[in-house]
This record gives C-alpha cells, structure tokens and sequence, in this order.
C-alpha cells in the first residue's frame, strides 16, 4: 500500500528532457519569469516572480535549515520595483503541466533567454513508493535530483551547467 | 533662504555619540531588531525588522542603483518564521529620536546584543544648507557619514569596526 506523503513534503524527481513529448501541444504551458533578489551565504533566497499575470515574493530557508518558505503577493508596480533589482539574476521559462501515470504529474519548464535550449522536467509524485518504481518515459533524459547546478538558484546566477 | 530637499531625498549625516546627551531622558526610544534574510553582491538587500510592535520586510538596492526601497507589512507569524533565517546577520537597538535646532533631528541608536556599547547618531535635516552649517553639539563624536563599515548592513554581518 502506497505511503501517502507527510503534508507539505514534496517528493520531487527531477530530469533533463531529450526530446519533448508529443502530449506538449495538449498543455499549452504558463510563462514563469523569475529573479533573485539576494542569495544569503547559508543559502536563503528572495526571489520574486511572475505566473499568469500573479506576482509574488518568496523567501525560502537554505539546504541545512528548518524548511521555511513564505510567500507574498506583490502588486504590478511594486513587482516592477524588484524586477528591476534582480538584472543579472534571472530566469525566464515556460511551464507545462502534463499528468503521468499513478496520480504522478510533470513539470516541463522550457527555459528561454540566456538559457535557451535548455529542457528540464520535474516529476511530483504522490508517494514515496511511486517514486522509487517509477519507470521514465522514452523523452525523459538524464536524472538530475540533487544536482545543485541545475537548481534555479544556480541557473540564474551561473547559467547553464 | 533654504532650499528644501527634493521628496523622497534624505539628507543626512552619520556620527559616533561621544557621551549620551542629557535630553534622552526626556525621549523613551523604542527598541529595533533588524535582521538581514540576504545580501545579494551588488548590494541589494532584504532585512526584515520589528519596532515598537510593527513588523516589516523591506528591499533596498544597491549603492550602485537607482533608489529604490520596498517595505511589505509582516504578521507576527510570518516574521517569526522569517526572523529564524537571519541567524548571525542581526542587529538590536534602541532608538531614540530628539530634536535639534533648525528643524533638524536626531537619531540616537543605543546597540545592545554582538555590539553593545555602539551610540550612534543620525541626523536627518531639512534642507542641504542647514546639513553644511550644522556645528555639532559637544556630546556627538567622530563623523562617520559615508563610511560603509558603520552601515547597518556591515555592523549586522561584520560586527564592530
């Protein structure tokens, strides 16, 4: 029997994609620009984003912290304020959500700018035991789960690995 | 006649206390603590801060940027799951405020915590004219306007000087 996952757990894996699946075109995606504000030594980030025309201010704990992420909302012209403080820090994506088998759900983020090219799909499933037995598709590539280069902290600030 | 500062400008000079003047007593103060959740390289900074009861985050950008500050209103809850995440990059004082002559005022920060024994004094004037001619009264020590190791920022990461 499945373990459903503890609330607010996320069990995440994460790959490159090799070549996008026909069901794409089905799932017309959601553009994502974010940018970091700061990035503190131990890891804690600020980043503001916007989805769908919703902006918003994260603040999220880093690797060997109590798990903390507090989001806020952010109206267009103070979202415009911050943007303008993340040059250099940036990246720019679009999202499509396609259901897998087993309640599982990927997210295939096509980056564009100085990422262009580049092709990442991270897989939410709803147990832990789905996620062990998971078995990748043919158009998913190389596992990158716990890969720090292709964190979007990274990304932004190094570009592609 | 004095030329009044454009809105928004602050025109202020910063100055070591030599002895606490006489007039505290006569001005409560109210107690910060201000803690950094991240300083990006460029300057830009996210700090959040609790005084008299009121709990704020704010970004500000660099020395090397078009001002700009943002302050966003925290819930008690929030700014202690933020708080959490400033360990090793905070600061606690009283601030008393009192006025000077020619509309000017101080701003008397009492350090307590890493940098207890710090008296600081900002002076905020009205005008850049009355800033020139300000002759400061014999309790206010060395000047350290412009000298970056004084900055909140610095005193919050590097300690004392």
């Amino acid at each position: 029997m499945d373990v459903p996952s503890p609330r607010g757990v996320e069990i995440e894996r994460k790959f490159l994609v090799a070549e996008l699946p026909p069901e794409l075109a089905a799932h017309p995606g959601q553009r994502i620009e974010q940018g970091y504000l700061a990035i503190a030594p131990d890891g804690v980030e600020v980043r503001v984003r916007r989805r769908a025309g919703r902006a918003t201010l994260t603040v999220k704990s880093g690797p060997g912290q109590v798990r903390t992420e507090e989001e806020m909302a952010l109206d267009e012209r103070r979202f415009d304020a911050l943007w303008q403080l993340t040059e250099g820090r940036r990246i720019s994506k679009t999202r499509h959500e396609i259901p897998l088998a087993a309640g599982a759900v990927a997210e295939i983020d096509v980056y564009d700018g100085a990422l262009d090219g580049l092709l990442i799909v991270e897989i939410e499933f709803g147990s832990l035991e789905t996620s062990e037995r998971f078995a990748p598709p043919p158009w998913v590539g190389r596992e990158l789960t716990g890969d720090k280069r292709y964190a979007n902290q990274s990304l932004a600030l190094d570009g592609l690995p």
